[in-house]
């Protein structure tokens, strides 16, 4: 699939997502948006109540439409996981099995070290109002439940293939978590630096900023420390000595 | 906040969630959804393009109405801020601002320092359509960009607020990673699974399954490993003993 839809190879091998027996279209076409969002595009559909896919689930779908064109479409869910090694099952933790329950992310993090052994997996996602039956549930190996506000922790189908295709995609994301853009420029270096704090200095102390010299180091260090938080540009730096100059020129009555 | 509407008091200091002109009262309540789900509850509304809260609204919010009819509404992004420190837009990654940019986990994580040390929040969503102004994005110290499929990376409003709202939540979650339910039952103990293999073994023995007797261990550890993997409940044991116990019966012709 990688390459024809745009969507990068690490994002093979990402989990199936099973709907059983889904009502509303509009679900369905969110649900799409949310695995595309996330590089996922093995959609599943067991028993849809409604023709599939029909004009709301493509209206829904945004630009999504070819996870719904390319989905599969089964009887049961025995016969929509055939081939997967791992079936999970995302719904609120079940009170009368013995079954292991994990949170999203570390099923996120189950599934990407299934898939780097070759191991395809698979999430069933239960009906808008009653869930996963028993039997649905004995096909599973592992329950998924995330744990969500106790007093509403219902969440609408569409939301929680986000979640789960989400932390799928965050398990392998190599993002820096912090980025500066510079937009073509380049931070300033210490001479630029030095040159502006210079230029700030010299036309502060003319007009005797700096009142009591006691004061004078730790105002100026705390100046600093303000553009030094501020991670200039070099074009930033020659901004700040243009607005200098002019607020000098001007006190000074050079203004034209 | 905590209390009366059952969510707990850690997640008090949760973020401001702010609208910018949303146009349609469904994205509106699927978003006050998406932030009860995640134990958020202060909603701001700038400018709604429809009477507030309206009846598309209340009809998606299914349940989290109290955070529709709590929202506070105001005329520009500069008076829903008011009270705020820190002001994080989320956005596309501007190409002609240097402004940092964090991901969803690391903006979730930067939210939880901040109140911790008693200072508020907020994050900025954009129209449907036309998303944040240039003098809006001016208002924020930081964006926050989730880094989805490059191909497909617009989110639905209410899709991005519950992205950020579950990474507040997961920032502060203690959930176990994976727990197995008993169900009122405990694992059983070795005693209890000695006694099991010693029962499966005899049966075993008796049928002369282990066929060659240096193929013996082997199997019979390989047999052991299945049921050990399984984390056998003290029931589940009585289970298997009864299990053995009828299949050897009948075999024996000792079924009535």
């Amino acid at each position: 699939m990688a390459g024809t839809d745009g969507t990068r190879t690490s994002w093979e091998g990402g989990p199936a997502i099973v709907l059983v027996e889904p009502q509303l279209g509009e679900n369905i076409g969110m649900a799409s948006r949310a695995m595309l969002n996330c590089g996922l595009t093995d959609m599943r559909v067991v028993n849809p109540r409604q023709p599939f896919p029909n004009d709301y689930a493509m209206a829904a779908a945004v630009g999504s439409d070819r996870v719904l064109t390319s989905a599969g479409v089964f009887g049961s869910v025995r016969e929509a996981i055939t081939d997967l090694q791992h079936v999970f099952a995302a719904t609120a933790r079940p009170r009368d099995m013995v079954k292991p329950v994990v949170t999203p992310r570390e099923a996120a993090r189950l599934m990407r070290e299934a898939a780097a052994r070759g191991e395809r997996c698979g999430i069933l996602f239960g009906r808008e109002r009653t869930g996963l039956h028993n039997d649905e549930l004995m096909l599973a190996q592992t329950i998924i439940t995330a744990p969500l506000n106790p007093a509403y922790s219902s969440l609408n189908i569409a939301q929680a293939v986000l979640l789960l295709a989400w932390e799928h995609l965050m398990a392998a994301d190599a993002t820096p978590v912090r980025d500066l853009p510079l937009g073509g420029n380049r931070l300033a270096n210490g001479e630029e630096l030095a040159n502006f704090f210079d230029h700030l200095a010299r036309d502060l102390d003319e007009v005797e900023f700096f009142r009591a010299e006691h004061m004078r180091p730790v105002m100026w260090q705390n100046l600093r420390n303000i553009f030094l938080r501020a991670e200039l540009t070099e074009q930033e730096v020659r901004t700040l000595h243009g607005a200098l100059a002019r607020l000098s020129g001007r006190r000074q009555g050079r203004q034209n």
